[in-house]
């Protein structure tokens, strides 16, 4: 398997043949504040729940996400990371043509394939990363999708879209009976409120991903979930799903991680900071430009000599390298938003290598 | 989703009103002698790399499958339990008539079910439990099959193949084009030696299925994984495999796990004794009629009154009801080898239920 992916800081490290606990890792968009500590605590007490199979039905993990929603049970697939969800959707909805931003995460083309689902893209290079919902609902009129897939905010560019311009998609896609997929890994990054969660019960064509291991350190659990309100769908993935999909921790930590609001609140803050923080000393280099965002990773164009990653890697520091994301043709990277220390450590290395 | 399956201390504890910790769980074929040590030191020690993504090619934990078993990495196809490696088969080799013990784990159905596979069942009760591997050939010739899927220990009536009628299967069904699948999730717990893992290597049509969850008493974390030497089958199940669907935990766990030979064989010994120990018990009854087998788990058939996990429950103890198993038309219990105090209370309670 290619590198295709970050957070593959094991790979990198057989590659590089640098020590894994040399390499910081700015290539997983992970909550720098870490697990938090009723979830710590949930996960060390909980050891002997191991030898029990997990609920079968997961019914008190649904209304730990439902309640958190404020939807019901009923609109709640819960999975095996939101990778899971993806996959399930892709082989559920029968899609004829969906249209894809390019660049965006990878794996919505790998789990559409299964179902020989047709991909057009709407590239965001193009038009130098600066478009309009308009834009985007004429591309999806020409190319006469049947579904329009996107990452709110967008991987890896970091771009989020406006309430009012989601809902102008939403109601377009409910109208032309579109099926709109929006992936919403890092919306509670910025802020819970620039999701479309509030749109699931009146609008059967929408289907929500959601994902718990950004926010509370856990991509080694792998939780997430679909939620919408078409209850045939709902139940067409539910005859596929493998029994016990979801492991008995991921399932009482995504109970106890949901309760963490004030550890939400505080994530907020501090990604807000040091986002600030890193894009002002990005932003001393005229070979970098940032594209402005509001999550918890940095998107930016590199116009220097070599790989930016490449060279990062030698001050061991880790960053995602672009270019094997669909639709980019010049040399883009992602950067974590990580803990003041860690952020300075990448500033550190950036001027070794800028200033060299 | 109806009651199906054991293990779900769950739900009989909300049907019955009773308190989770207050049954003893004779469901679910569990170790008695619990996680080993080796394992809890490394779930504990590592909950640090929750905020890691797991490795997306399981390099470390496919090399330590395939040492367990002298074969090559690329055999190893790890999973998500042992349920996510049947579901993936079931979804790719594209059987058109399977034939299938009954009764036996209903997994298999729901997985080949996924792609129109038909079913013809080999009734069990019916030849009353004694049968031989020529009548089992017979009736897939008769029934042209391309599939035979068994389970060997079968689940639940504990039933083990001898080494010579599973070469003479493996030979038959690899001279005739018919794939042939063996779920070996309780091999490990009469012997290792019980295994068509060694023919692996020279017949492309044999597919097993195993189980880390069982004798490591880790159900809670998901681990399994198929073995064959079928590349291409091997492949096209790659192609349609969700990414990271393994947590951490498990693909440590794992690696720990399979070093733990002492532990097994510990277990093994345990389980025999304790087996025995609970057959001389239930041998007293007139009412329960004991199957022969080799297991961590007996199956018997009760001719007494009523419904003997319900009046079970009521003395707090969980054992199998068999009647969602495909193929039965009396009553059959499952009750899983647990420790020695354990089973001394499930054989109190039984006194009490049957000289009442």
């Amino acid at each position: 398997m290619s590198v295709k992916h970050g957070g593959n800081i094991q790979e990198i490290s057989e590659l590089y043949q640098i020590e894994k606990k040399d390499l910081v890792d700015f290539s997983a968009n992970i909550n720098p504040l870490g697990i938090p500590e009723g979830v710590k605590e949930t996960l060390t007490k909980d050891l002997a729940e191991l030898v029990h199979y997990p609920d079968i039905r997961y019914r008190a993990l649904i209304q730990s996400i439902a309640d958190f929603h404020e939807l019901p049970g009923e609109y709640v697939y819960p999975a095996n990371g939101a990778a899971e969800a993806i996959f399930m959707l892709g082989r559920t909805l029968m899609l004829e043509r969906l249209l894809l931003l390019a660049p965006t995460f990878m794996e919505y083309e790998a789990a559409f394939s299964q179902q020989k689902t047709e991909f057009c893209y709407f590239n965001l290079e193009q038009r130098n990363f600066q478009w309009s919902i308009s834009e985007l609902i004429q591309s999806a009129r020409q190319q006469r999708v049947d579904g329009i897939c996107l990452c709110n905010p967008n991987n890896p560019t970091g771009q989020m879209l406006k309430q009012s311009e989601l809902d102008e998609l939403a109601l377009f896609c409910h109208r032309n009976g579109i099926a709109l997929i929006v992936d919403e890994a890092f919306v509670d990054f910025p802020k819970e409120e620039y999701s479309l969660v509030p749109s699931i019960s009146n609008n059967e064509s929408l289907f929500i991903f959601r994902s718990l291991t950004k926010m509370f350190a856990i991509p080694g659990l792998r939780l997430g979930y679909l939620l919408t309100s078409n209850l045939s769908i709902l139940s067409k993935i539910g005859e596929k799903t493998v029994p016990w999909h979801i492991n008995t921790f991921a399932d009482i930590a995504g109970q106890q991680a949901l309760k963490e609001t004030q550890f939400i609140e505080d994530s907020q803050r501090y990604i807000a900071e040091e986002r600030q923080f890193l894009e002002k000393g990005l932003a001393l280099y005229k070979e970098l430009e940032i594209f402005p965002g509001q999550t918890n990773f940095i998107f930016l164009r590199y116009q220097g000599a070599g790989c930016l990653q490449e060279r990062m890697i030698k001050k061991n520091i880790l960053i995602r390298n672009c270019n094997s994301f669909h639709g980019l043709t010049q040399k883009y990277y992602r950067i974590a938003v990580k803990s003041r220390s860690d952020n300075k450590a990448l500033l550190d290395a950036l001027e070794a290598i800028l200033c060299e």
